[in-house]
């Protein structure tokens, strides 16, 4: 087991300008396993509640992942409820339902403690250090967070941020842990907090990498038409670790690749409501489109 | 003489979060010469009034700017005032005098009516188009307009669209002119409308270069601080237009080049007020930070 992701399973309901969907399978763990699943064997610790379907159950063994990481709890699964404004920028949240999540309390199976590559998805980041201290000695660990960690958990987040490899930020949670307006100052103040590499996210605008060893600016796949963003951001860490893990090398080549891996597993996400889209892509798929993206970003 | 451009000539009072400064050098025309000069010699029509200052002139010169072309009428050069929000995504007018430019007749000299490369900097589509008429056979015509055009004057930019190889539109404009939001979408019915190429300017998120024959995609050149934006898509218009000139070639490789060409004059034209920084950079400089963009881009 090479790619361990810890995080939260949820079911949506989504509003976009043109269409509302209840209950579609979602949470920064599943869009991270999916994505990933289509170059590594994920393993998935995260909970759930009763109300958890078999039938995503059998979807997330189906693609690959691992499940025995996955506790179910009494009580309801994690929901969460969002609309999407016409220029899909504005994003705002309906409801939060933390429900089971309320008490997670990350358990690393014993078998899994000696993974290469973690990713700790969105949460609070003691939980992301509970669940990090718990794997004995990883090659490569990326974090994910947002705002209202950075607003009331800087500390822990600070503390969190000395003990991974990378951390994979949007523009506006950049801005808001740094202070900087200007990206690539911010980018540089992330990197003086600890990891050796920051994911710079910019969304249609696409992303960028900056390391000690690497600076890396890619744009977004050109999508014609987007139906659904959520977990778009989840999906790129997904497709960047999962290129990770199967590589099992972490230089800066392999890096850049994996922005473009990360990129094109991404572009299939947000062509789908929840993750329907990603689900239905065969790696041929994904790889023809990597030609692609490889055409349109070459100089 | 191998390129030519035709355009305005100005002088801007530039207002932004942090400064002021009034009279400044601009104009289309101005940018777009002074950023080709870095590559070509080119070749400048446009009018001025009779208080264009002699130093401007000995500037245009001394940046190897051939301004033969350049026609002094009565009254005063054409002005205008412009004010940034503090994120530079927002210019607001706040004074336009268009003065000798309301009567600009574009007398091509006849010695530059065999011009190989044009660029028809932003003015109305009848006198960009009057413009055209005068040269012979040009290899490529790279074309400009604004809102402006596109609400008034659209029928006449339909007439010149279908005249030109290619067409520079911001992201604005790209989908006030094709109704299309997605710029993909808006840039495939931009080609739709004659020209073989279309390059589409995204500012801070920088720019595509769209074609039947290419589809090129380029971050901006990570600036840490901007000064002035002014003049910025004119400069990326005149580095692309300079390398192509300099190049005299206009197949899909040497487009691409062009494009990060462009980037790379653009770049350091906002880290300056008006032409100032642009002006003070040698080709090395450029050829230095055109190295550096290759490796940031690089997949």
């Amino acid at each position: 087991m090479s790619l361990l992701v810890i995080g939260t399973l949820a079911y949506d309901t989504i509003e976009t300008a043109y269409a509302r969907r209840e209950n579609v399978l979602g949470g920064s763990a599943v869009y991270f396993a999916l994505a990933a699943a289509k170059y590594a064997k994920p393993a998935l610790v995260g909970v759930v509640g009763e109300d958890f379907e078999q039938e995503h159950l059998r979807l997330l063994h189906a693609q690959g992942i691992d499940t025995r990481g996955l506790e179910v709890q009494k009580g309801r699964t994690f929901r969460w409820s969002g609309r999407y404004e016409v220029d899909w920028n504005t994003r705002t949240t309906l409801e939060t339902q933390l429900n089971v999540l309320e008490t997670f309390d990350p358990k690393v199976p014993v078998e899994w403690r000696s993974a290469r590559h973690v990713f700790l998805a969105n949460a609070a980041p003691l939980v992301q250090l509970k669940a990090l201290e718990q794997i004995e000695r990883p090659q490569f660990v990326m974090a994910d967070t947002m705002n209202l960690w950075i607003e009331c958990a800087r500390d822990d987040l600070r503390r969190l941020l000395r003990k991974v490899d990378a951390v994979v930020l949007n523009d506006e949670e950049a801005r808001l842990l740094t202070g900087e307006r200007n990206l690539i100052r911010a980018a540089g103040a992330v990197l003086g907090m600890g990891p050796k590499y920051v994911l710079l996210k910019k969304g249609e605008h696409g992303a960028f990498l900056m390391g000690a060893d690497v600076h890396f600016s890619l744009p977004a796949y050109p999508v014609e038409q987007v139906i659904d963003p959520t977990g778009a951001g989840d999906t790129f860490a997904g497709g960047f670790m999962g290129f990770v893990a199967k590589s099992d090398r972490c230089d800066p080549p392999t890096l850049r690749r994996a922005m473009l891996w990360g990129t094109v597993t991404a572009s299939f996400c947000v062509q789908g409501f929840g993750p329907d889209a990603l689900v239905a892509r065969t790696h041929d798929e994904l790889a023809s489109r990597y030609d692609d993206l490889l055409q349109i970003v070459s100089p």
